[in-house]
């Protein structure tokens, strides 16, 4: 953490997080012990604080750490996505100049508080704004924990450790309760919430300014679900070129068949790959997005006017977007990582070759930055408003365009049909795209559907967006497969030529894959007939067995040394029995069993110790 | 172990069953730990010994392990699923009437051993039987590992613990080598091969007869999923009937939504509990026909007559069905765990609400006992060989009768559709038992066209199978969900007036739910349209409102206890964060941080280490 520290001071940030996307792979509990001080403390302070107070907490070592290490106290033990149902409240006191930072129930203690238990000095707590009598929602503080001299707990504060979790030990989960702690009014972070000495409270002119910090959270996992899932893939697919089975036995004395020849095995690893490039690719268009769209929105100022209108709209779209990437992304990932493992057999759950751990410490992705389910809603919503919208006129922004005419009273999609049924016109990556655009116009024309019988029902706005919850998700999951196609194939459209055969397999056999999975969409879609479908599953099959000629060299190319990969299973030199065998004896050295006079032989030598009698045949009935 | 092991030996069967079968929700590393003694080693016997070999075991203490503790070596470090594979040798040595059992290289070391590493003191070891030169396949001896006096090892045998694993700490994992291991010619068991004084080879007249004890296994699972599902769905409803979340704030002072009133919170549960159902009645219903073939099986004698043709051919079916139910309802189980422990929010994560280890503890049972993926398999071989058999005027077993007509040459799927578009029409059990049924038949004559597509390329058999194998498994999957509706619906015939409502809804959730999910089956069969889907859609919403009104009723008639359910959110009395927090303050109690001088003064305090100097603007560029 201190070589980190130094170098994130004395590097520029791209290398920072570089380096903290390979560690994110390599040891994802420590990636996040850094990360809460460096990408979410300090992340706090950039997007919330003033430029003077910036400058304070820099100068006070925020981002060194020499002096201050933070923590990010948003979630509470009753509370989690809901951040506008948070109960911990910051009230003014008008007379000291302070705030009163208090936790006036059980279920308003902070909980899952990353650093927390045994690290942080302060704390970026996330309450209630109260200022005479009168609540203002959710705006952050800076709250110190611990005396930096002495780390004895501040008076008021208390402070527990989590425990043991499901993964990522490595990190200090605590839980934070707060009586009555008092902190100058200065340490509200007020880059857009401002409360004055008089106790005025001054609201920012664009509240979805604050939308960033949680885009870039988001894009960020897009990046790390296809990092973690390159691991896995160059486990699987390195131990399926090496690992027999079946197809000849020892008494004919011939070798078994490898994993990888089977047509299963490649069905099982192959469509994985395809998902893992297309998330490769559409990680790097997004980042790339949201670097100039934050660009551009740190040039605007304050002012309303038409280029704000733009930027604003824009930044609606990539939250929405973000949101249902963030979730189908991490979805996809830990499948991707489970399908590994169970593709791996027995030695899958040995925790020595990789694969369980790395469940265990993703798993948290689908929960963590907004539960995955309610991202999906929220970019669901948009689809269903964007549509309406468009109804009523409005122009619909670029990656939505395939909604274009569908959204019309006279429109429809019955004219996007495949054109024609050889295996080549099913399945190109142009029919593909068109596919997957039909469909996710679709998906969303059923979830505004759904929304307006809810309507019909009598039920407000909020309660007919629940009512259409099942069809919004989906459509989230539409237009996010569909925008991961457009993504991978733009990007293939890129790439040197020698890559773009196989990286075009890749990008085909993703859409392909993913539309034999939602076929029953095609089908209502109409954009596909049952035989064409037909013919889908075949060049699925197909596809599988052209690029099982270059799987070793496509994980071979994500470039993961053996250090990273970090599983006996996953060599680069094929070497997988015997370094499996020597990492086993090596971790478990001979020993006596500990437990033989203690509980084995008394068991072994016992002498018949029933208390119950013979059991009576007469009583059997 | 020893309770439990004098108990099974004073007690009926049945009970110690009923013992095991909740061990296996409460403790499922030391249900593994006595089931491999108890299931798999005394099991091995009973299903392989001869009556003097039993009498002999049993003499030595076998059951009661009063003298011995066994455990179970088949699998290898390169060899698993594929038990003609195993390399490890048994090779007659004539002059001492001994086999001499080896491991001839490193893969053949017996791998995954439960037990081996520091409980057994037997071993049932499988191996290659050599006689004369010639192999005769694998067969089963008894090998000692250690003298029961000292527990030193036997000579020859070498034995190391695997250590850690993703889950099922509880049970000593070990492997074994041996080195020219002598054991007596008896040791080998000889219920259906026998090898004589003077070398004969005499091999059984019905080589089916050895499925009985993989069959047992695999039906066992489908009661442990249904059971595990139990828990974890006790712990979702639950809390989802205490937590609340968004449709308030503290602002306004109303109480938020409870999760379990969300529309898509309903459907992220209620059609799990639908699967639960279904397993669980399905598991009634497979055990007690289990029982009943092996009765039959055991009164058969070695006569080759039509009788036993019967039987056999019931084997047949009951090997191939159970390998589907065994793969999907594990499948099925472990994804319940998972939806169930991401339905929790951040929560789910903690290691102390129950969900995660409960996930790491079931993961194997997707790959132990055969893999999932190649059971798949093994039961769409049987498939596709009966439609052949069919066609070919052979009658078809009553599971697969919906194969009826759609085999025969003329025949087909087109009369098979649903007559009515009205929501009671779309979902009505018998429309769905027919839905289902007509899907199979066409998922199966799906993989015959794959399968004679790959002989029409001039495939051989085994090939031709491996070339069908994504269709193969696909007509397993849709095969065994009939087979669960069926199952499913005729309990529920039989259950008790009161209860008869809820539960038809609860199958019919199960039938349309599994049904939207697969909808392309649907539409390619015929069976639905379109706009029937949507009405089936709107159905599962419907019935998932409907089954929320007793959902937590339905939880609480698995009469799982608080110490069975084992997790503070998943309490009877619904006092979930009291009882959540005092748990973790409890398990986690304060204490200074033990690092702050080492390591984390030294970072707060430290001054600028870096070596490198300042960046220079110039080199920017």
């Amino acid at each position: 953490i201190r070589r980190l520290a130094d170098l994130a001071t004395s590097r520029p940030l791209e290398e920072t997080m570089i380096r903290m996307s390979i560690i994110s792979v390599v040891d994802p509990g420590f990636w996040t012990r850094f990360g809460v001080h460096f990408g979410l403390f300090f992340g706090a302070l950039q997007g919330q604080a003033t430029p003077a107070q910036m400058a304070y907490w820099m100068d006070k070592g925020a981002l060194s750490m020499q002096g201050i290490t933070g923590c990010f106290g948003m979630t509470e033990l009753g509370h989690g996505s809901n951040v506008a149902g948070l109960e911990t409240t910051a009230t003014l006191d008008e007379r000291t100049d302070e705030f009163i930072v208090h936790s006036p129930t059980l279920t308003a203690t902070k909980w899952w508080i990353g650093g927390a238990a045994h690290t942080a000095t302060h704390c970026a707590v996330y309450a209630q704004l109260i200022v005479k009598g009168q609540c203002y929602g959710t705006k952050t503080f800076v709250v110190q924990l611990r005396d930096t001299k002495t780390f004895a707990l501040m008076p008021g504060v208390n402070i527990g450790d989590l425990g043991k979790k499901m993964g990522r030990d490595q990190i200090d989960n605590g839980w934070i309760r707060f009586t009555h702690v008092r902190i100058p009014r200065s340490h509200m972070l007020m880059k857009h919430t401002k409360v004055t000495r008089s106790g005025e409270v001054i609201e920012p002119p664009l509240a979805q300014l604050a939308y960033g910090a949680l885009i870039q959270g988001r894009v960020s996992m897009v990046s790390d679900s296809a990092n973690v899932a390159k691991r896995a893939l160059t486990i699987a697919t390195r131990y399926a070129s090496v690992r027999r089975q079946f197809g000849g036995n020892v008494s004919s004395g011939a070798a078994e068949t490898k994993l990888i020849d089977y047509p299963i095995h490649q069905y099982r690893l192959l469509p994985l790959m395809a998902q893992t490039f297309a998330m490769i690719f559409t990680a790097r268009e997004v980042t790339a997005n949201y670097e100039k769209l934050m660009g551009e929105l740190s040039d605007l100022g304050e002012a309303k006017d038409a280029a704000a209108d733009d930027v604003i709209k824009n930044l609606k779209e990539t939250h929405a977007t973000s949101a249902g990437l963030k979730a189908f992304c991490t979805w996809m990932c830990l499948n991707i990582i489970d399908q590994c493992r169970q593709s791996l057999g027995g030695h899958g759950y040995s925790a020595y070759t990789g694969l369980s751990q790395a469940y265990s410490d993703f798993a948290v992705h689908c929960t963590w930055e907004g539960d995955n389910t309610i991202l999906t809603l929220q970019c669901g919503r948009y689809l269903v408003a964007t549509a309406l919208d468009a109804r009523k006129g409005q122009p619909l922004p670029e990656n939505l365009s395939y909604l274009k005419g569908a959204v019309s009273a006279t429109g429809g999609l019955s004219d996007r049909v495949c054109k024609g049924d050889s295996a080549e016109q099913v399945s190109s990556l142009d029919t593909l795209k068109a596919a997957w655009s039909s469909v996710a116009a679709n998906a969303i024309l059923n979830a505004v559907r759904d929304f307006e019988t809810g309507l019909g029902k009598g039920l407000g706005k909020d309660d007919a967006y629940e009512f259409s919850s099942a069809s919004r998700l989906h459509a989230a999951r539409m237009h996010t497969y569909t925008y991961l196609l457009h993504r991978f194939a733009a990007q293939v459209e890129q790439s040197p030529a020698a890559l773009r055969p196989v990286l075009t397999l890749l990008a085909q056999l993703f859409g392909a894959h993913s539309a034999v999975q939602h076929s029953g969409e095609f089908l209502q879609s109409g954009f596909y007939t049952g035989p064409q479908i037909e013919t889908l599953k075949g060049f699925v099959t197909h596809a599988c067995s052209e690029i099982r000629k270059d799987a070793v060299s496509l994980t071979d190319a994500f470039n993961y040394t053996d250090y990273v990969v970090n599983s006996p299973l996953g060599r680069f030199d094929g070497d997988v029995y015997e370094k499996y065998f020597e990492l086993v004896t090596s971790l478990n050295p001979a020993k006596p069993v500990p437990y033989f006079d203690s509980l084995i032989r008394p068991l072994l030598e016992r002498t018949n110790e029933t208390e119950a009698g013979p059991e009576l045949e007469i009583d059997e009935e």
